[in-house]
């Protein structure tokens, strides 16, 4: 299959991922961090080891601010469930996810207000609409990094200074840009930062994460055993054993540290790159086909790889799925679990199929992605 | 190493474990039930198939009630803090682990009221105990089926029973017994069933799970994207989507898959069986050494394959660092996350060691252990 599917998951993983997991089972599967014996060690110095990589690429000072998650959906809970209290107003955009919105939703109903700014057409946000939805107890900002729909980048680092001056704490929900978009949660000033592992960071699904600033007081959203404080019946308050309970996803943790350091061996510039060309190849070649509306920025410096589009009336799903059957290319139609993006577009009935490239796409695979879609729309006529 | 440390986590696996996390992470590792293309359609099928499996070892009617978590402590605390309300009373016991306790602990801000039944020396409950305790707005009784520390099996049939006679729902903690101990939801009228994937069903960590009886309100911990309901800005209300927000640990929940089938192929008495054998050498070799003092019920019949010792006045950690530098033996020492078992038996200040047998231990294995034991017991005199 031509796997165009990457905004969802990447595939395929390097080799270095599979072969850490199947080391991490097979030759030291033991529980980390509750035994002192030699394998429970090195499971446990594994799982550190990958906090570090992580603090490397984020420009992270203490790993140990580093919480592992199931998913970025957990990590975004955490953050936004744990730190916003009663009487507190958050603001986020129309172009977030569903797993940013419908935490927030859910919120309402203990007294913490929400703005949701509305974006552009093509899902840009101003800063200044931002800014004058701030209120006295506005306590935090949440936005993506990148739209998952039409991979509109967000000025982050603008954002976060905004937010800076305000007093006021700044959540980026890098779903689509950690490992290709370079993030310095210092000099954007990020508090608090969640990812996925399974996405451009390269590890296996059942991984990502949440990146706590110092000092952050945010509630856990389990308590049990922690490895640490064990005479105790609270929960202890040490990070990262405060938000870790229960036996993590060693191997999957492990896994992401390896595909954290492919990486930063690599060079994440030199990933981007790469995605960039096939992304504009891509962009060029669409604007050549009669019957395609693109959405989103349409332009490489402005988007993340991830590209929606329509063609004619046709039903999105209708169109991925004879992309599937009669192409074998893997595409994903539908709302994408971002409803408010959607209306921002006006595809809330039509949804869109999107193409999102990964670091082993190729320009043979973008070739022929456009090849099926001008043979589709040509059908469409 | 001799590994016996499986209460912790079981290692090794099967291969088939190690194949199924393997195959689905290089021939199929997309993103299940979020795009329709046939990766995503094939990684949602074994999803599905391991629902089936859990459903049929469990006696489970509908799959759709097994909700996956990324550990048993995920599962505990989704079970025991979404069900109670604020007015609610929750009986459970001292020989609890951490993730049972501490979440009720934690509820007690919230108004939900506990009461903590007294085992006795060996771990034993006494259901009167149980049953006195019970008041007008007692909601649910929480127990594990075998104790972490002593092994201790629980008569989780009975106390369904009188759950079932009070009105009151039972959940139990399965993670030292589920996949080699029978339980059958129906039968032993158990409502909420928690269990690790890691251990004893011998799936990759990173897994575990949540048996909900069909129409029981249990509020969700996370609100996401579940690809359903995509249009909506409130968690849909469907199982298992409303407690399974974002990407699932896709790989880890097929190996999961495959250890129940290596399960249910061999047979659960059989691989009981092998660890009832185990034990029972473990435990009669045990009573001829010197100095040293088991405890629990030190009877097969009566504990799951879970042995705590310590040799004379020497502190549990000391014993597990001889046992690993010297001998290769990987244990654990400590309290084990569970406080209350420790004050019950004693122990809270020396610890235990624990030595915790599964399914690929051996009679040399065993013999091994007891020979290290006799050579420190003779040193420590």
């Amino acid at each position: 299959m031509i796997y165009l599917d990457n905004a969802a998951t990447t595939f395929p993983k390097p080799d270095i991922v599979y072969n850490a997991v199947m080391e991490a089972m097979k030759d030291f599967g033991a529980n980390p961090g509750r035994a002192g014996h030699k394998l429970s060690l090195r499971a446990g110095r594994g799982i550190y080891e990958t906090r570090e990589v992580l603090s490397v690429l984020f420009n992270i000072e203490n790993p140990m601010n580093i919480i592992f998650t199931n998913n970025a959906t957990e990590a975004l809970n955490l953050g936004i469930k744990g730190f916003l209290k009663k009487g507190d107003h958050v603001i986020t955009t129309t172009m977030e996810h569903n797993s940013v919105l419908r935490p927030i939703i859910a919120l309402e109903e203990k007294g913490i207000e929400n703005t949701i700014v509305r974006c552009d057409e093509k899902g840009f946000i101003n800063i200044e609409d931002i800014e004058r939805n701030i209120k006295q107890n506005t306590k935090l900002i949440v936005t993506t990094h990148a739209s998952n729909v039409t991979g509109t980048i967000f000025p982050i680092k603008e954002i976060g200074k905004l937010a800076r001056k305000h007093n006021i704490y700044y959540m980026v929900d890098a779903a689509q840009t950690a490992g290709v978009y370079p993030i310095d949660v210092k000099e954007m000033n990020i508090d608090i930062l969640a990812f996925p592992g399974h996405k451009s960071l390269l590890g296996p699904q059942g991984t990502g994460g949440l990146y706590i600033k110092e000092g952050l007081d945010i509630m856990q959203m389990k308590e049990g055993g922690t490895g640490s404080k064990s005479h105790e019946l609270i929960q202890p308050d040490i990070l990262p054993d405060k938000y870790e309970s229960g036996t993590p996803n060693t191997p999957g943790i492990i896994g992401l540290g390896a595909g954290v350091r492919y990486i930063l061996d690599k060079g994440i510039d030199s990933i981007r790159n790469h995605e960039k060309e096939l992304l504009k190849i891509f962009l060029d070649g669409l604007n050549e086909i009669d019957g395609v509306k693109v959405y989103g920025p349409a332009n490489i410096e402005e988007q993340a790889p991830v590209i929606s589009l329509n063609i004619g009336d046709e039903d999105s799903s209708e169109i991925s799925y004879i992309l599937d059957s009669v192409f074998d290319i893997g595409t994903r139609s539908g709302l994408h679990c971002a409803p408010l993006a959607h209306e921002t577009l006006g595809t809330l009935e039509q949804g869109v199929v999107r193409f999102s490239i990964g670091p082993f796409n190729t320009k043979e695979d973008i070739s022929k992605a456009l090849e099926a879609i001008k043979k589709i729309a040509v059908e469409a006529r």
